[in-house]
This record gives C-alpha cells, structure tokens and sequence, in this order.
C-alpha cells in the first residue's frame, strides 16, 4: 500500500546512510542525533496523521498515476481544489507540528518539474517529461520524502552563474558522460534534508545561453555518493543537547548545507540538461507553488502563535486587558490575511497544458510579502504580551535543584490555578516560536526574498488595463 | 421583462418626487441637481451593463423567488459562488464608474433582513419572512433601487437607544396603529439616496428589552410623505456646479442625512417591530456582507488608483523609476488584499437554514481593516507619485483664457506626446480619488468604524482550540 | 521701526500691483478675493503675533545686519539656538493659524542664499554675497515678506534642465544685458506668492556646465512686470466663494504657479549667475532648511489636529474610550518624533564659515519622512476618532434653513451640553483639517518628495565607521 | 583617585562574593563562569574608555558631591547639558560593546531616588536623602558598580501587591527592627547584576495605603547574605560553552532573576520605608530616565546594525543595491528617530527642587515607542539583507575540519576579495544582534512594557490647551 505509516517512514529512512557533519564532525546515526531527530519526528506526522481520520482527509488523495490512493505530498496539483486542499493541509500539520515537516519543499518541486518537463519536451522532444512521470511514479508507491534543492549558495551576488571567479558557485554540470552527468555545486538552507530518501534538485535562477551548465534537474537520492550533508547553526541547541527547556517539546527543524562534491547522475534521473530558457519557468513555477505553500504551513503556526498569546496572557493573570485584545486582533489579522490570499489564489488557479494546476501568482507572492514583514510583527506581539521572561527565564534544571528550587517555584508562579512548571513550559514554547533562527528567518528568506516577491507581484500584473481605465474616467481619448 | 435599462431606470425613477435639501434650499427636479446627477449616472450603469455582454455574465442571474432572471443587485446569495460573482461584479462596476454605485447597501440589506426574518418567524411565528420575500418579488419584477437605512445619528455615543436625553436619536417607532406604525429618527450617510425607488430601513446596533422600540425594519418609498433627505456636503462641489474640472468626468457621489419626521409604514412593509433580541443578528449580518462588498468595490477603485499612478508616472516621464515601481507594489499588494480575503469569505461560507449563504466573518472583516487603514496609505503613494499639483493644478478656464491660455499649456506640459489637457485631467482624476470626502471617508466608516470590524474578528474568533495547541506542543497537559 | 505691525502689512501690500488670475480671469483687487484673503490674514498674525507679549519672544530678535530688532523670518541663522526658537515659532505661529502663513520659505531661502553667495564669491571673487546682504539690509528695514521660488515645472521629469524638449521647463536665463538678465520660466506650488511684497529665486536643483544658464538666483518684487501669477485650484472653494461652512473660520491657504514671462533682473538683485556648481548646495541647504521648518510648523498644526480629535470625542460623548486614547497616542508619538527630530537637528547644527548655522540634515530628513508618510495616518486617525460626518456633513445653511433648521439642529446634535452649531463647526474643522489640499499634499511634497529626503538621509550618513565599528566587534581585521 | 581603571574594576569585582546558580548548579568562580565573563568584560569597557582621550570627555566628570571627577554612571544629572551627555556617552558605548554594559540602570535609579527621597523628606522630615547622598558618596569614591532591582515578579498580574494570593510577588519589607528591615521577594531580569558591587532596590510600581509594605528602597550588596541570583536562559549558550561561532567575540548579556530570601537591611541603607504616595513618583522618574537611556544605547547598538548590514551587503557583492539603499534608509530613519527623540528630551529637561534635572517624560517615551516596535523592524531589515545563512550557517568548527573545511571554505565564500572566515564572522554577529533573546527582548519590555510608554505619553500629554486651540480657529466659543 503506498500511503505508509510513521512506523513504516523510520525504517526505510534507517536504511539511509548519508554522509552528515554536524558541529565539524562527521555523525553515523544522524537521524538519531538530537539536533535532527525533532524534524525527523515532524517528518513522521506526516505519515502519521494520514492515518487519522480527520488528517486522512487531507493527506490522502487518489492519483491519475499511482492509479491508487497516495499521500498527497508527493501528488500533482490535478484541480483548483487540489491547492484548497493543499493549504489546508499545511495548516492542519503546522497546528500539529508547530515547526517545519519538509514535505511542501519536494511537493513543489515535483509540480513545478512536471509541468516544466511537459513544456521543454513540446519543444525540444526530449524525454524528460515521461521520465519524470516514471521517477515520481516510483516515489508515489514507495511514499518517500523529497528534498527540493533549489538555492545555490551565489557566490558574488552581482555576478550571474557563468560570470563568477569560481564556477562552482551555482551548482552546474562539470562532466557528460553517455549514461549521465557529474554535477558539482552547493545548495543551501535544505530544510530538513537528512529526513528524505531522495532529493529533486532544480535551477535557482533563470539562465542565459553562457549558464547553459547550470540549466539542470535531477533526481538524486539523499545518500548518494558525494552529496555531504553539513549541518547550520541555530539557536537554542543547548536545550536540544542537554533535552531540557525544549520550548516544542517533540519537534524541532534544521536545515544543512548540502554540497554535491562531483556527484554522478544517471540520465534516467535528469529532468532538464542544458535547456536554459526553462530554468526560469521551472524555479518561478517553485516559487510560486512554495510561497503559495507557505500560507498555509505559516497560518497553522500562526495558530499557535496566537494560541501561545492568548495562554499566557491567561496564565499572567490578564487574559481580558483591552491592549491584549488588541494585539490579538492584529495577529488574527495578519494570519487570515495570509490564509484568505492563499486560498484565493488557489480559486484563481489556472489549469497549466499538462493538466497541472498553477496558482495566481500575484495574490501567492502578496501572500508570501505578509509572512516577510508583518508576521514578524505578529511574533513581536507575541512577545509584547508575554513579557520579559522570553529574554531569561532560569532552567527547568533550576526548578528542579533542591536547594533554589522551592524558591524557584514560588516566584515563577503566575495567576493561581496554573503551575509554575506550565508556566515555565508556555515561556519556552515562546521563545522557541520567536527566537528559533531556522524557523524566523524562514518567514522572510523561505521561497525567495521579499525582493523576489515585490518584483514576482509587479511584474505579473498588467498595468495597462488599469491605465486604460483610469483614462477612460478621466475623459482622456485612448492613445493611438 | 424584469432586468431593466438604464433609460427604464432613468424613466421610473423621474416618476418619484422625494423631499430634498441642498445647501439650504428645497429642490424639484434633484434628479438633475448638478451636485446629485452624477450618481445617478453611476447608478445607471448597473443597468446599462446588465446588458452589456461581459457585464451580463456578473449582473444578471436567475432568481428562484422570481422564477426569472433578476438583476443581481435584488437577488439573495443561494451559493457560495454567488458571493465570489458579487465580488467579481462589484469589481467589475467600479472599475467603470470609479466611484460609488450604492446598490450594494440595498443587496446586502436585503440578504439580511432575509434570513433574519426566517429566524425571527420561527421563534415567533410572526410573518415576516413571508412579507419580506413577497415585498422583494415586488422589487425583483420591477428591478428597482433599494437603499439601505442603517446608521442612526447617535446623539451621545455613550449612551444606548432609550438613555439618550432626546429619544428621537435612534430611529423609533412612536406610534402604533391596527394597520402599521408610525415611526420617527434619523438616518445619517445616506449614499445615494436620491437615486433610489425604495428604501429597506434596519437598526444600526443590538438592542436590549428596553430599547425594543428601536428594533424596527421595514420599507419605504424613498419619496414617502415625511422622508426628507438633506444633502451633506463634500470637498469639489465647485467643480460640479460649474462642470469643469471635474476629475471623473461622469460619475459622482453624495450622501444625504435622511429625516423620518413621523412616517406611516402600513403592516406589509414591515419585517421587524420590537424583537429586540433580533436586532443584533441582522446588523451584524448586514455589516459582514457590506464588508465583505467593499472588498469588491474598492479593489476595482483601487485598480483605477493603480492605473492613474501608473499613468501619471509616464506622463511625467518617470514610468520606469525604481520608486515608483516599488510603490506601485505596495499599492497592488493592498489592493489584492482586499481582493484575496474576500474571495476567501466568500469559499469559507457557510448556509443559513433559510438557504441563504453567509460570509466568513473573520475573513470579510479582515479585508475592510485593510479598506480603513492600508487603503489610505494607497491613496498616499498615488499622490506620493503624481507629485504637488494634485494640489493646485490651475483650472481648465485658465487652459482656455485667451490671455493666458497658451502660457499654461506650455508649463503644464509633461513629456513630449502627450497634451497638456490630458495630463490636468489626469491631475484631477487623481484629485478626486484622493481628496472627494464621501469617497475616501467611506473607506474608513463605511460598513461600520474600525472599531467595529477589530471587534468582529476578535469576538467571532475561537481562541480555545488554538490555546489547546498551543499547550499540547509546549507539553502541558489540557486543563482539567 | 523695523518691525511691522498687521496694520502696516496690509497697507503695504496694498500698494503691491501683482498679475493674477483666479478660475480662467485677471483679478485687480487681488489681496481681497475671498480665495486670497484667507492666507494674507494667516500672514498678517506674524506681524500682528510679533506685538504680542508671548509671541514677541519668539518673532522678534536683534539682527546684526539691520543692527536693530527685526522679525524673525527675515533674520539669519546666528546660532544652534536661533534654530531652536525658530521651531518654536514656527509650532506657535501654527498652533494660532492652524494653516500656511509661507514666510518660513523665504526666511530659509534667504539663509540658503547667504551662505552659498559667501562660497561663490570666494572661489570666483564675485560680489553675490555683499549685494545679497544689502538687499537682505533692506528687507529688514521694511519687514517686508518674502516667497522664494525653487520647484520648476520640469516637463519630463527624466531629463535634464538643458535636455528638455522645450528649454523653458527650468526657469533660466534667456538674455544678459549689461546691467542685468531677462528670465523666463514658471515656479509651481508658490505657497501665497500673492500675500509677499519680493520674490528669491533659486535653482530647483543641481546643475551641470551645460545647465549653465539655469544656475540662477535672483531677487523680484511680486508685482515686476511679466511675472504672472496663476491661482492653483484646491479642495473647498466653494465654502470661500459662499463665505460659509470654512472650517477653519479666518484661515485658508493658496498656492499659484508663477509665471515668469521674460522679466528683467537688474545686477543689484542677482546672487547667482551661470555658477552651476553651486546650485546643488544652494538648493540643499534650502531642502534642509526647510524640511526642518516643516517639523516645527507641522507640529503646531499637529497639535490642532489632536485638539480638534480629543474635542470631537468629547462632542460625540465618547472622550474615554479606550481605543479613542490609544489613537490620540499615536497621533501625540508621531506629531513629537517630527518636533523631538527637529530640536535635536538644531543642537547638532554646524556653523557655516559665514556664521551662518546649517541644520543636521540626517536629523531634518528624518524628520520630514514622518510628516510625509506617518502625519498622513494622523489624520486618517482623526477622520477615525472623528466618524462619518467628515464625509458628509449638511450645511449651516440647512441649519439656518426656517423649514428644516429645527430638525437639522435636534438630529446633528451629539453629547448634551454641546450646542448642534459647536458641533458642526468642529466637523468642519476636522474636513478642512483633512482634506483641503493645498494644506495635505504640502506634508508629502513640500519641501521636496519624500524620494528626495530618503536619498538625502542615505547620501549624508557615513557609513563607513558604522561599518568598521561592526567589524572590529566580529573579530574582523580593519581591511587594509 | 575616584575614576577607576578596567584592572580595578576585576579586583575589586573579585572580592565580591555572590550566591549564583546557573543552570542548576551553584557556580562559585562566578565571574569566569562562561556565560557571564561576556558581560563582566562589557562593563569593564566602562572604565577602560574612561581613560581612553575620547571616551574620557564622555565618561568623566566632577562631582559636586565628591568634589572631584567621578565616572559620569555614578553621577547626578545637573543640568540639561548632563543629559545629552549621558546620551552621547551610551552610544559611545554601545557602537564599542555592541550589548550591555548594564551601568545606566543604576545611574538612573540613582538619580530617581534622589530626586524622591528629596521630596519624601520635604514632606516628612525623614533623612532619606542625606543617608543616599552619604552613600552615594561612596559609590562615587568607590566607583563601583550598582545594578537597580526594579521588576518585582508580579504573579497575578490583576491583582495590586497585597491582593496577591502569595504576598511575596513584590519585593516586602517582612519584618521591622531596631536598626533596620528584613526585605523578602524577587526581582526579574536583572541585567548583569553579577558584575556589580552594589544593588539600589526600588518599587516597581506606585502603591496604596494597604501596599505599604512594598513601598521600600534600599541599597544591598550584591553578594549580601539571602541574595541569590539565579540565571535565566538565552537563545546563543552552545555558543559560548564551546568559545566558537560567537558572534560578537567579546561581549554578551545575561539576565538574573534575583530572589531576596529574608535580607537585613541596616538603617542607613533604607531610602523610602513605607511611604507609599512616593513609591510611583519613584519607579516613574526612574522609568523616564531608563527609556531616555535606552534611546542613547540602542542607537549606538543601531549603528552596529546599520554597519553590520552594509558590510554583509558588501560582502554578498550587492553594496549598491537599490533596494539595499531603501532599506538602509529606513534603519537609518528609525535609528536617528530615537537618537533625536532623546537628544530633544534632554534640551526640554525640567529642573526638579533638588537641583536634579528630569528628561521631558513625552519625548523619552515616545523614542522608547520606536524602540519597542520600529526598532524590530530595523533588525527585521538586517536579517532581510543579510540572507538565510542569518538561520543555519556551519560552524567554524567545520571551517576547521579537516575533511570538509576546504569545501565549506570554497562554498561560503561572497565576493572576491573577502575571506570566507570574515563573512562567517558577519553573519555570526548578525545572528547574535538578531537573534540574541536577551539584547532583542529589552528592546521591547526594558524600561517597562510598551503599554507603559503609551500609557505615560498619553498621560503626561495636556490636552486641555489643543482643544482650546482648535475650538478658537473653530470659531467656537470657550467653554464657560
């Protein structure tokens, strides 16, 4: 049966063996390691709740190509209803989760690929459409997890692909070989890549006929040969190493630096090689489907950011000041605001040549503009209400020594009826909300920068309808 | 034939003879009023393009209760789709008229005084719904305008209905007789009245027991004996009485203050009469869907501020400045805000048992917290772009002073190839969707305060299951 | 006796035969026109405000150049503290006009001149800046006011002055005699050209050698032969027309595009002439200047707008309300960042080697960057506080009206205690206060876009050490 | 001599023995502990720079109390000039330190006390303010280090101290002898109280008649018996256990919460006992001075994020931006908002009857204002331009590594001409300014909550004088 359990998920993942650093050492069993298994148990929900009855409905759908039912992380976006049901989908894990489950990433991917393929075989008759279809058909039955590698790590920002002092800086094809191609490169902040059995890598930018190297889609699982996966920083590791003061007690997230150190790709795994004028479409087809994918996975958080407030505001002792309301409000605000984008952006949806749906890009990418300005304000509300113990609250370690931790206790309390160690436990999940940088700064910099979307926003709007209208009220004659 | 044409409306409504003032003075023919007979060519065009072939497909659609095709602004919301084509149409007339239409206050009154009625019968087994719905047949075959009477005077905002020193400052009915009521107040902000056949009168608030006698709805000819509508005074009159200078050269808005001095409404056009519990329900009802219309309407007007920024950027020869393009996105992000939620609302609806569809509250009030705050910072940045003679842009008798004449058509210029003429008239459409007060004030106090749409999206927002949430990541165990 | 009483100013205006037109015809009593008289009576309070005990403090001080008592705004900067009192004045002087009283742009003009003529005549031994404090000598003398000419009309806004398609787009030289030049060329938005006795003329911008012709700078007496002034149209004429409804009872504001259709200028009155290398600094320290006089004039306006705000409140009934507070805490924040911004550019002013003290133009930019985006959601607050009446408000005269007066009186009546007329006086107030434009657009563009104030904060910041500093506490060597 | 010097400073420092606990262990060496040198040092740069030429006109001044040059933190403030000093002297700093350096809470709470217990003995003929000058006198001689105990732990934060259900969740005077008090309670957030001497306790906030109890002051070292100090959590700790990946290299914060477990209190360190009306006039002068402080610091720690995000530009390749100008330009706005603010704040300093002068409350709140929300923005901006390595860059640790170093060296390199361990270091302090809880949370909640601000900016703003104004150009009559 091709929709697997969270159970099912740990073993084939275990039989992974990717090569991983983690703080300048290479780790062995890194899904067990505590700074990745808070992801890998987010990764899990996403097969475990495809077994509830109320994530079931979400999480699983038939598939045209499976010719069964599958888990809809690795499904095409068949119908406008489709992308509802996606943002839905996001919102229901992100309540569960709290943080990053990964799957959206290779979902996109995966869309955005096929529907490229479809269009780059139309004019060159190359294969890879049907070569993708057969791949993604593979990773339907055997329900894996995909990483979609698409940010290089750029190198001189002012330099296109071809123009930089090292050519490896967009990831690009150093060798064709008769049965495939060598690629060398980087792509950075893969959120959760030591979670997956595979990645689909994909162009970061749109290139010219110089970049044709770097014009290239594949397929490549998680442990191949040369793909090292190198662990990023976040705050708070000492909570996840010690396994004290977590804050999200059960979910974390990570996202490593993966480098292709000269990685042989067969040719039945490469989905684009060379076709330049569709590394543009391919990653503003990612772009748009994951900004879009954001809303919803950022409005289940923002849930909890919410729920978050308005607990502690109980707990405090004010759950009914006006300025709390207030500020509630402005949260509920700005979270609806990227929930109603999202799903309007999925009813304008149009139907793609081979039958994939994709979103309006203009209400995706003003959706995506929320989550990188006022979402960050929400955050601060969050902490506005819940007041200076987000800064420096002392240990649960602390609460537990038995010589302070009586004292501990009695001054940590809050509004009667709540105990001191709930207290403690809603500070943290705080503090991990707004000061967890892997999490954060994902808001702005997740599928693209804010620069990205005011320049996808502008440009994806025709201005000349609306300049015809304005003339034709003002009673000027339209231009020859 | 029940969708009429804009020489039908212009025709039956010469046959009405309301009561009116304008600045002091009792007028006749008001339908001519130089200040008045703008709108009523805006309100024209929701028939003319009811027979237009792209307008048809949003204006026109059948009515069970007809048995016919009605004009959708009589109509109830039987579907979900029904509130996304509201929005689609009201876009759509907007982005023709530039300004207010008012129908929409009617539709949306009507919708629910509709469902209201079905809930106030049924506790009561009064016979209101019946009533009302053979009143809106009456209305559907004859395709006339209804307003909608909605926000009272006031008085002394800290005071409910029945503690106000006088009692007149919440419409009230003051008599009751065998055959029907007398009823006495006053309506302020009356958009549009004078362009209508008929008005549906509600209460602007909840009311309490001892308030029951301003827990009254009914309809009303608008030229019934006793209604006297008193025009309220906006900036840009001068430009209308002397017809230049206009900045939307066809279109216009005003907003009377609308007296009730003691007027008999007979039993048959009366739909609620002391139910005060049910005063509530239908405001709030009204409010949801008007916020949710302006979301429709305004976007279209935003389309126009876009296109005249857009227009006067290249007028001034600056089209491709950076600063412009990057305000312009602000505007299109706001814009698709309003836009996007109410779409959203209108997915999210939910059916009434009276088989009438309601808006998502939280959504609907989203968007027209964009309306009253964002929106204005739209108009901001159009003014931002124009530059200062939005102003004090010398007039067209200046263009066309013999004198002077050439002189101001030489240092009025912009680039080369295009008039002056067109420019100032540019300059002065901009003038008018930035300065007209009962356009811009609108934005802010139409479909109720700020206020009242934060309090909405709080009060109709279940924090509890996000608190749950919340506590179940942190590791709290649910309260007992 | 150098300074002037109101009475002294209005016969000296008198004398004054300016060219003007209003509405497309040539006005001889110009200074009595009911569009006019307005902004003269706003000027006449800083001769009439300069004899009164608490005002003389402010407007008048020992001038080292007359060697007598002189008004203010025909004094030079002599000291940070000078700049310290004239925001002071400034916020007086509009905390009693409550609109535009413009001597504050020749009173900055008139400083710009003086400093930059001393850099001119000491590169080139020109006799500009002896000749300029001579004509300043006899200013003084006579207190007489002064409008300065900087904004071009600029025909296509992306070429230079000697790119355009018509030459004159800039005002410029078109002739040199020898005893003088003949301009041409047209000044927009002259904030009340028509209440000042002499016009200084500066370049709107930098200049290149090919501008040559353009760097000019020059005294004018308002009514020279060819000078034409052009009055520029504004929101609420026809209250002034009517002499009724005014809002602000005895204040108004106008601002003509002037024409200068080949006037001669004699030597005497020349301070700059084809030296186009100072016509950058020249208009810089104009801007700065200027964008500082805004923060103390705003503020004072600022204050009425919280006035009328807290006062309106009052008049509905509703002076307590929560939100009502938290909005006049907005307003008071933005209206004392643009005061506090102010103060603090005067105490960090340096002395020009003129003597001559130039304001922090990183603090005065900023400062102007609140009046032209966040005084804007000022107002929108006080229409906010305010309610819908702003929009739409009946006339005095249907007040006045013997058939409806008594039921505009009972129903536009607010809290018990507050006469109906106080009531609408304050609505009107809070129209004009928002919505005439020569007064609103003026906080966006005057003193220049709030494009030309975010590039002047960016140009005068260094960043440099900020960069260093950052570095040295990353552990990163100085680069070499 | 009085002006210590960085060495001294460590001696006397490590004659001080305080009771601490960190992370569930009670440290001894506690000053070398790793989480708490960083701050140990920060505050050193207080001295070391009071004998550097530069620092020195900033950090030295004569005492009128010691009769000789005292470091300006232990020192009243006695004139308005004594103000912008302060404030010039924090930037100072912060451009150096980058975080806290912790001394301005004692200054202000210093000077509070004095200026109150001025008052409280003009009232009472108490000898509070004598006693506090004696021993100010020899803080001054010593100078020494004092941190103020100010935010009590609040428990139920509806209830007022003596309605708590644990009458300890304000700091109490638990019991009265002879020749002092007995204090019990606790008191949050107490920035670096380990690298003090001395502690000056004060109300936090104002009491009644039944609180009197809680109305106390006193002074305690910092290592007095029943003084335990208990760390509380930040976001970076893995960091400075392992001495790598810091961020800024030399200096960091930490927060205690301080519990006094029943500590005597001698006679002559108690500065209010009792006298309940002073307790708000106390924590309300010490709350102005703090914010006005914060104005001064965090724009000193701004120019490290403005240097910090033009340097990570530069270092990208994209110093020339348009965008990246854009948003520098608000940094910079924001930053110079809060500068100016207080600077204005200082000019506009009243002098109280002790001869101490107070800031203006209106301007210091309102830069606190922009602390609390715009500033989030600034950081908001600089994580925006940085990029998503701000989330989850490798380690230097794997820079290191034999294996992989070279790889991550050639993948994170920027532009040609920067080393990858220089731009690492960029980010790492870049993630340290933005993600660093206990720096971003005082931002929000030092110096009281933002409610507080508004609060007291609403509060201490006279309204009475707006409205008349506005009522006069109204042409309303005054009020009788």
């Amino acid at each position: 049966m091709a929709v697997k359990t969270a159970e099912q998920y740990y073993e084939s993942l275990r039989k992974t063996r990717p090569t991983a650093y983690v703080l300048g050492e290479k780790v062995a069993n890194i899904h067990d390691h505590p700074l990745i298994k808070g992801q890998v148990a987010g990764v899990a929900q996403t097969y475990a709740l495809a077994h509830d009855p109320e994530g079931e409905k979400l999480l699983v759908a038939d598939s045209k190509l499976a010719g069964e039912k599958v888990n809809r992380f690795v499904r095409l976006y068949e119908s406008p209803e489709d992308l509802i049901v996606k943002i839905k989908m996001l919102k229901f894990l992100s309540q569960r989760v709290g943080t990053c489950y990964m799957r959206c990433t290779g979902l996109d991917a995966i869309n955005a690929t096929a529907l490229t393929t479809f269009d780059v075989d139309k004019k060159y008759g190359t294969p890879y459409h049907t070569r993708f279809l057969d791949w993604l058909n593979f990773i339907q039955k055997n329900d894996f997890v995909v990483w979609s590698g698409v940010t290089d790590v750029k190198g001189d920002r002012s330099k296109r692909p071809s123009e930089q002092a090292d050519p490896d800086m967009y990831l690009r094809i150093i060798e064709r070989r008769k049965d495939g191609v060598v690629v060398r490169g980087a792509k950075a902040h893969q959120s959760g890549s030591l979670c997956s059995h595979w990645g689909l890598i994909i162009p970061s930018r749109e290139m010219r006929a110089a970049d044709k190297d770097y014009a290239v889609c594949f397929a490549v699982p998680t442990d191949a040969k040369g793909v090292i996966h190198v662990y990023g920083r976040g705050t708070l590791e000492e909570r996840a190493l010690e396994g004290v003061d977590l804050g999200n007690v059960n979910y974390s997230k990570f996202a490593p630096l993966v480098i292709f150190d000269d990685v042989f790709i067969p040719d039945e795994h490469i989905f684009l090689c060379g076709e330049h004028e569709f590394a543009g479409q391919m990653v503003r087809a990612f772009g748009s489907y994951h900004r879009h994918s954001h809303g919803g996975c950022k409005c289940g958080v923002g849930d909890i950011l919410i729920g978050a407030a308005a607990t502690i505001a109980d707990y405090n002792g004010v759950p009914d000041a006006t300025h709390i309301g207030m500020k509630l409000t402005e949260m509920i605000k700005t979270v609806q605001t990227m929930y109603g984008c999202c799903l309007a952006a999925s009813i304008e949806a149009t139907r793609h040549e081979s039958g994939i749906y994709q979103v309006d890009t203009v209400l995706a990418n003003t959706s995506k503009l929320y989550e990188g300005k006022e979402y960050d304000e929400t955050i601060r509300l969050l902490v506005d209400i819940a007041g200076g113990f987000v800064a420096d609250l002392p240990s649960e370690k602390d609460l537990r020594n038995p010589e302070i931790g009586k004292l501990v206790d009695k001054y940590l309390k809050g509004r009667p009826g709540v105990s001191t160690e709930d207290r403690m436990r809603m500070f943290r999940l705080i503090e991990k909300l707004a000061f967890e940088t892997r999490d954060i700064v994902s808001n702005i910099h997740g599928g693209g920068s804010p620069e990205a979307h005011r320049m996808t926003l502008l440009r994806d709007t025709d201005l000349e309808p609306k300049k015809k209208l304005a003339k034709r009220l003002a009673g000027i004659k339209e231009d020859k």
